[in-house]
Formats: structure tokens, sequence, C-alpha cells
């Protein structure tokens, strides 16, 4: 694997040289697919008009495909972070290995190697799909803590791949069989597994894993710019590193709502991603030597504004919901009358259902979680006229953003591994990797 | 009215000046929402990898919202066309006319006031909601009769607004109560009525009405390039101008596909506008004086790659349909036996069907069109693994293109009033309105 990375290597240098940025921040909202970042802009408005720019909106510059190399034009969150990690497609699945199950190098990883500093931030598990391609090389995703074995046992230089990796997914890295918080502490890394110590993480190597699995969804979180403080947490570790860094911040939650098809999730979700790019821009600002590109790796659920003929959308009905379907079915589950259900109901959605409706909800009470929840996303879904096609995703491609030095790269349309051989030809710029590594 | 119009000349007259291009070809994909383009690209694709970019891809450069003035975040093509052509936002059926039913002067009537050349071309009727707003004022695009009339009766310097109008609805302009079209003749409009006639039309000003209502959708019309066929012709009708033209070309009838749900016809609609564009962006290579602009007036049916939980979207199956649903319908209720209705399902689409699919299509025969339809382009979606949320529009940003002389100024994402109040800026500059006109 170390030859076949090297080759890898030589071949990004063969490209031509051209001028680079310093720093990269490379923020990936999984599943924001087009019509996301409409929904977000309205979701965001009060009814003022003209209806106000989003951040997004203000960075836009192009779009992307998205297809994998695979029997399908639909990829999964992994193909497609392995090509927006790597450049080169691959099948669904698979975390940076082509068809072959040959490791394909990473941005991360070559950054490590001509001695940048980089990060990962994610509100999943830190070992999800998106930030393991950056990472890790797995023919599964699924095997989670294979992966999690291989933030720590991949060397480059020496050292673990990552230089600050902030996220989720403790149940991942201290496990009965081995525990590698304990070894990455080992290796030099300062490490938090909560909120308050976050602070107290003051040089890279750094390491947080503030939740057993992800983070709590943006809409039921105490913490509600969590990406946000991670986001600045891993600038501020990164920001001394002399030769400059390379940052992923991935928005891992927008996804998991569009798969519930739970709009009120998604937006909270959005927002979460917005603040977290609000912080990147400010420090591109302050620092103009940096990139900034901002994607999608797919759009997730079909979603539309407007459903079943009607030409409305309603996002306050979207902004009245304060929990995710999840917690909805879980407190209803857990309210010990039909009567108290309902309250619950009212109370976390605001939204004024039928007597029938009423009985769908609780007919679907005390089963599984999804039953509730499934009843309880398709009623605001259908009074905020919002359509989905799938619990699963879509072929759609999705936006790409770009704001900073050299962002002119990333206007128009481009295939998703062009924006992938893009920051890598700007990451080997001018940098010239030692052959006796 | 005339006063009106003046005012709004002089108030567009009153925006900077700048540096502007002698020609402007404005092209509408009506309903072509994002994952439009992205089909296309793939319905395209013969499983060739890398997947080639389509015309779009090339020309794209960013994104707009369609937001309409009204009690709706849902536009629908006359206030999506109103926007485009005035860089004024109205209401849902407005014709050009504000919320208070005041006319809007129009980018044409502009262009004709500045003794510019301009010309509709569409595959619906040319009084039809897109080219309607272009040239004409009324509060409701339903008034197709009043619309029509207004083509040859508004008057800009004497004359009617458009010099050439190209497309179908003869039954609006030969009517019992009025033939407009004798009228436009006596203009000194070149009329033609049928595709080989079209040659005969040499100067502007022109009228060509090519079908009753709108022209055969592409996926059934015996003429495959119809809209670039009368793209080319408009252009070479307008190219002497010494003053430049605008030009509006409507691919028309995407967005009747989208409204049947039927992915073929849309499919097909999407290979006949990209041909005009093809036509459009050649002109611009020949003519560097000129700019193109390709955008959507909405997106329509919450089309999505994908759906019910299956990451798979087969362009195969949609490039075996060889008729729209409607026609499909027909042919299926004209067939003399159940069998042979059959046997013309799998003529036209290819696409093998179960038992209990068969019957459900059987069930339908005999009853209104709409019925059968629905069922033939539910089956279609089926197994192409189309998702469809409405027969309606949908509120999803749609992608913007542009090409040649200052071309710049459309990157990025903007309202849709914006890129018109960008061309109208453009037609504005450097001309001088008599005002005693």
């Amino acid at each position: 694997m170390h030859f076949r990375l090297l080759l890898t290597v030589s071949c990004f240098l063969a490209l031509p040289a051209v001028a680079a940025p310093k720093n990269i921040i490379y923020m990936i909202g999984d599943g924001m697919g087009p019509a996301y970042l409409t929904a977000y802009r309205y979701y965001l408005n009060q009814g003022e008009r003209p209806v106000q720019q989003t951040i997004f909106d203000q960075l836009l510059v192009g779009a992307s495909s998205t297809y994998p190399d695979d029997d399908t034009l639909v990829t999964d969150s992994a193909a497609g972070a392995t090509a927006l990690a790597t450049g080169v497609k691959s099948f669904n699945g698979a975390i940076s290995v082509n068809r072959q199950h040959i490791p394909i190098g990473t941005m991360m990883q070559l950054a490590k190697r001509l001695g940048k500093a980089n990060g990962i931030v994610a509100s999943s598990q830190v070992n999800h799909a998106t930030p393991a391609a950056f990472v890790a090389h797995n023919v599964h995703r699924r095997n989670y803590e294979a992966i999690a074995d291989m933030y720590l046992d991949y060397r480059i230089n020496g050292q673990p791949v990552a230089d600050v990796i902030l996220g989720g997914g403790t149940s991942y890295f201290i496990r009965d069989d081995r525990n590698l918080v304990a070894e990455f502490k080992q290796q030099g890394y300062q490490y938090a597994d909560n909120w308050q110590d976050l602070n107290q993480l003051t040089t890279k190597p750094a390491l947080a894993l503030l939740d057993q699995i992800g983070l709590p969804a943006a809409l039921n979180s105490e913490h509600p710019s969590q990406l946000a403080t991670l986001t600045q947490k891993a600038l501020e570790l990164l920001s001394p590193a002399e030769k400059g860094f390379v940052l992923m911040v991935e928005g891992s939650q927008i996804d998991w709502c569009g798969h519930d098809n739970d709009i009120a999730c998604a937006m909270a979700e959005m927002h979460d991603f917005a603040k977290a790019v609000a912080v990147a821009k400010a420090y591109v600002d302050a620092n103009p030597d940096t990139l900034l590109v901002i994607t999608a790796d797919h759009e997730t659920g079909g979603m539309s504004l407007g459903a079943d003929g009607k030409y409305l959308w309603l996002p306050e009905v979207v902004r009245g919901v304060k929990a995710t379907g999840r917690r909805i079915a879980d407190e209803m589950n857990a309210a010990d009358s039909e009567q108290a259900a309902l309250a619950r109901w009212q109370a976390l959605t605001g939204v004024n259902i039928t007597d029938e409706e009423q009985q769908q909800l609780l007919a679907a009470r005390g089963k599984e979680q999804k039953d509730l929840r499934d009843v309880a996303v398709r009623l605001v879904a259908k009074y905020s006229y919002t359509g989905w096609t799938t619990g699963g995703h879509t072929g759609a491609d999705v936006p790409v953003m770009a704001y900073g030095k050299y962002s002119e790269a990333f206007r128009g349309f481009m295939d998703n591994t062009d924006i992938a051989k893009q920051l890598i030809r700007y990451i080997s710029t001018n940098q010239t990797p030692k052959a006796s590594e």
C-alpha cells in the first residue's frame, strides 16, 4: 500500500504546477441537493421581500455530478466521499479503495506527506463514510471498527493521518478489545470527550469525540451551533501550521434527516451547517491565503418544495416543528396516555391535524419508533407541502460553492472528481515529497 | 399605458451605462429544474465513462430563485415569465402586469422602442404564458384571444411589438371573429403556416404558426429538431438588424411533460431544446458580439433520479419509450382488442410489465385519455426509477447558463428578476429613446 500511495503522489505531481492557496477548507453537506439550498433560504425568510440571500447563495459558483463507478448512476456517501477525497470514482460502499479494492491515496494523506497540517470535523461519528474516505481505506463503510483502527494505525511520516479529529464516535474508539483513545493520547494527541473540555484542546494533534455515535440532531441539540463550534476549534488548532492546512468539515446529518424524509430536521441541520460555513468564510476573510470549497456528495430523499399538485411550500410550518420525527415519536411513545401523546404532538409541532390523522398517530404508538416517526414526518410534509420520492439517495447534481484564493477554478459545471483533482493540484503545488519516506 | 411605458424606459435608462452586447439570445426551458439537466446528461449517455458533458453543462454559470409576488413561494409560468421579461415579480397568472394590474414594460417592447429587432420562438402556441409576457399584458394568462389580439394591436413606433413570431397557435390567430393573420399580412408580415413554407420567410417582419395550438410533442413529432429549426430561422431573419436584436426562445413543453409526470416526453423535449441551444451557441461563436442566456422559469413535477428507496435511475428504460403517455393512451384506446392494446404498449415502450400491471392498463382503457396515460407514465416511472412529487410546479431554484459577450454578469446565484434587469440594462445601454414617440 505504501508503494502504491507513493505512485499516486507522483502521479499528482505530474500535474502542471499552478499557483495555490496556503490553506484549504473543504465543506461537505451530506445529502445537500439543490432544493435543500432553496428550502433553507425560504426557511430563514419570514416574509420579507425581496427574499434575502443565504451564505450558500452568496458563494454559489456551479454544480457537480455525483455518479459512482458502479452499476448505478446514484451514489452512496462512501463512493461520493471517495470521489471528493481522492479524485477517483469507486463503487458504493467503498472507503477510498477502487473497484479492485486497491487503496487510493487521499488528499489528507497527501497533505500529511507534504508536511501540511490537516483535520476532519463531522457531526456524525468521525469514522462515518464521508470523513473516513479522507483518512482511511476499506472495502466497506460499515466496517466501522477497522476504519477507526486505521485512523491510528495508518501512518504517514510515522504519524496518524489526521492532526485534528472532531466529532462523534466514542463507541468505536473505546471498545472492549481496544482503547484507541488511550493510544491516540500516547501518540501525543490532546483529547476531549465533552463540550466543556473542548476548550482545553490547545494544540494539534487533537481528538474530540463528543458522543457515542453521531452528535445529537441539530434540531434536538442543546448546542445549537455545534458544527460551527467544532469548525472554529479546528481552525484554531490548524491555523499555526507553517505550511498551511487542509480541513474537511461535514454537515453529516442533513442526509440522515433526508433519509427520514424529515424536513424540519433537515432545515435545522442546514442551519447548523450554514453557521459552520460562516465561520469558515470569516476565516477566509481574515486569512486571504485560504480557499473555501463547499459541495455535497449527493441529494437525499428527492425533496421538493411543493407536492400533490399544490403550488405552495410553507416554511412557517417547518419552522414551527421543534423536534425531529424520531424525538416526536419517542416522546409520544413515552407519554402515559393518548391525550398526553397528542399534547406532545401539538407542543412539538404546532401542526393542527384532523381527528383521522390523530388516530393514525395513535395507532402507530407502542410499535417501533419508525412507525410513529413515519406518520409524524408524513403529516409535517403534508401540511408544509414538502414532497419526497425516496428514503434513499437520488442522482441529482449538487451545488458547488467556493470563496477565497483561487476559488474561480470551481466555476461552472464539474464532476465531483474534478473538484478533488483541483484541490489535490493545489495541495501538491510547490511541494516536494521526500522519496525516502 | 403609453405614458407608463415611457416612464419605465426612462427608469431603465437611469441605470448606470455599461458595455453591452449587440445581440441577445434568451432561452427559457419551461419547467427545466436542476434534475432535468442531470437526467438529460444520463439520457444521452450510453454507458461511456466518464459521462460526457451536455451543452447545458458546458454553459452552466449559476442558479436562480423563482418565487413570485404572490401569497406562495411557488411560481406559475406567467409570473415566472413576467419576472424574466420585465425584471418585476407579479402574481401567478399575470402576463406582465403587476399586482395592481398595471402593465409593466417588457424587454421586447424596450428593444422595439430603441430600434432593435426582436423575436419570439416557442414550441407552445406563441401566445402561451412565457412568450406572451415578453410581448403583451393581461391580468390572466388564459385570456388567449385577448393576448393574441395584443400581438397585433399593441404598437410601438406604429408597429406590432415582435418582428419575428414563430411557433404554434393558429386557432387563436384565425378565429371566427377576427383574422389576425390577415391583419399581420397587411402590416407587412411574411407568413407561413407549415414547415415547407417556413423557408419562404426571407425577411422580417415574419409570422409562422405551425399548429393549431402547441407544436407536436418532440417525442411524437415528425420534425425531430423543430425548435432548432425555428431558432435557426429566427436568427436568419433577425441577424441583419443594424442595431442588433433580442430573441427569446422557449422550450415550452418540457413543462407539459413534467405536468404529465412523463419522463420520456420530458427528455425528448430537453433534447429538442438542447439542439436549439446548440444553434444559438454556434451563432454566438460566429457573431461574438452576442450574449446567450439560458434559464428556466421554475421546476415542474418534483422530478428525481431514483425513487422508493432504490439507488438507481435507468435512462435506458427512458430511451426505449418511443411516444408520450398521451399517444400511448390514444393508441391503446384505439386498438381493436386487449391483445392489440398490449402489443402497442410493448412496441411503444419496450417495458416488460407484470400481468397485474397489464390488467391495470387494460382497466384504464376506454375512459378518459388521462386515466390510461396516468397508468402508462406511472409504469415508466416505476421501471426507470423516476420519482415525481406533484403534477404541478415546485419552488426549486433553476439553473442559469450563459455564454458569449458579457456573460460573466450571470455567474453565481441571482433572482430571476436580476437576470431580466441585467438584460434590460444591456438593451438600454448607449441607446436614446425618442421622447416624442
